[in-house]
């Protein structure tokens, strides 16, 4: 029996790096892929010190580039891949009436191709693998239009429409393949630092009062990919994760 | 006083086609762009014979190309643009088990690029001016998850959240633009067609029993583009259409 690996993508930081670690804390091998090797190479450390036996696979890529991206996943072929977490994505605040183009393209290829690239052709060669899953990181952003953040919020809709989607076509077709998405609120990432293209990280407590960390988020994803269900998003009574069937309306 | 224009995409054929006529046998000036030259000079012929003092300005560009869109809008720095159409866009239908990423990528990049450039340098300049509108086609499947169109589903979620959103933020920012939704169902256009890499026109009476002319729509258009509401959409019980606020969920 080939071994079998969970690929995440944007694992430098955030709910990548601690989806990482979380699923090697369970013996998963893990394939972690970002620009910042050097933060990958700090992660494959971590994860041996807590799970030794657990392959640690590093690949250096700009996921804001469609050929990096097909690359990337022509990469591996060899490998047996039960769950694809895409994590990757980022923020593009501020003033709607100042735009700046080159910031606000890098972000929807960067949350929006590169999820539907990855997601098509996970689809396409695992669809009749058991067990296999295709979890994408959304955002409550994907069922919410917020101020301050449209054009976050719309690439959100994207993933969160094409994931349910997905989804939908795996039952009706037959196949064993399930497409999830984890909707997360505020985390305490570096998420509002790139969004707003600031110099210094931002004090979750004081911008947003209550948030989650990345930990947390993590084993909320986990909860996710245990569960039978479509969505995991924070439910704001009790602030934790609530599982639901798809959320966006849909035909069939 | 200098004159003023309605800017249509994708107006080579169907409800860009259809529109362009509508807003000229108003009496607007009109700028329509789309790849067929040949189409557009068409256009220009049929619309001296309706609308002789209307003025007809042609543009070619592919605005699946995000150089392109950026250069076409550029162009226009000299024509004061009352109301910007952002109708070009097309499908990709099929098995999501066997994607064609080609196609795929083309699609996101003029269903969702072009509009969010065109859509951002519009309200940037636009926002202050008197009756200045920004008409975002979108479809039935911005709204509703539709199987066998999974992909071109997501693009248009991604049209109407942008397009609501950023109508929110100018009721919010106290801005004169407004920005609408146009969410047609089955339009006899190229549409069918084009989604399904066909050789052949298809006969929509055949595939989906009920649906509207291109001629149509543009008439639905100019009730949206009359009216004071954000959506424009298919009413399946009186099939016609029906104005609405914002549709999907919002803060503030």
């Amino acid at each position: 029996m080939s071994p079998k690996y969970t690929m995440i993508t944007g694992a430098s930081s955030g709910i990548g790096y601690e989806t990482a670690k979380a699923f090697a804390a369970r013996g998963k091998n893990v394939i972690v892929t970002a620009r910042r090797r050097e933060r990958l190479e700090a992660l494959q450390k971590e994860i041996e010190a807590i799970a030794p036996t657990v392959e640690v696979i590093i690949l250096e890529a700009d996921l804001a580039s469609n050929e990096e991206t097909i690359a990337l996943y022509e990469s591996l072929a060899t490998y047996d891949i039960e769950t694809w977490v895409n994590n990757a994505g980022r923020g593009d605040h501020g003033d709607i009436t100042a735009p700046n183009l080159r910031h606000s393209l890098g972000m929807l290829h960067l949350n929006m191709d590169a999820v539907a690239i990855l997601s098509s052709l996970y689809v396409r060669d695992y669809k009749d693998n058991d067990g296999a899953q295709l979890i994408n990181i959304s955002s409550i952003g994907g069922y919410l239009v917020v101020p301050g953040a449209t054009l976050y919020c719309a690439t959100k809709f994207f993933v969160s429409a094409l994931t349910e989607g997905i989804d939908h076509e795996m039952r009706r077709g037959g196949y064993k393949l399930r497409a999830k998405v984890l909707a997360p609120a505020s985390t305490e990432t570096e998420f509002e630092q790139t969004a707003n293209e600031l110099e210094e990280p931002v004090d979750y407590g004081e911008k947003h009062g209550r948030f989650h960390t990345a930990a947390e988020m993590a084993q909320f994803l986990l909860a996710l990919y245990d569960g039978d269900k479509t969505v995991g998003e924070i439910d704001f009574t009790t602030f934790s994760i609530k599982l639901s069937d798809a959320k966006h309306p849909h035909l069939g």
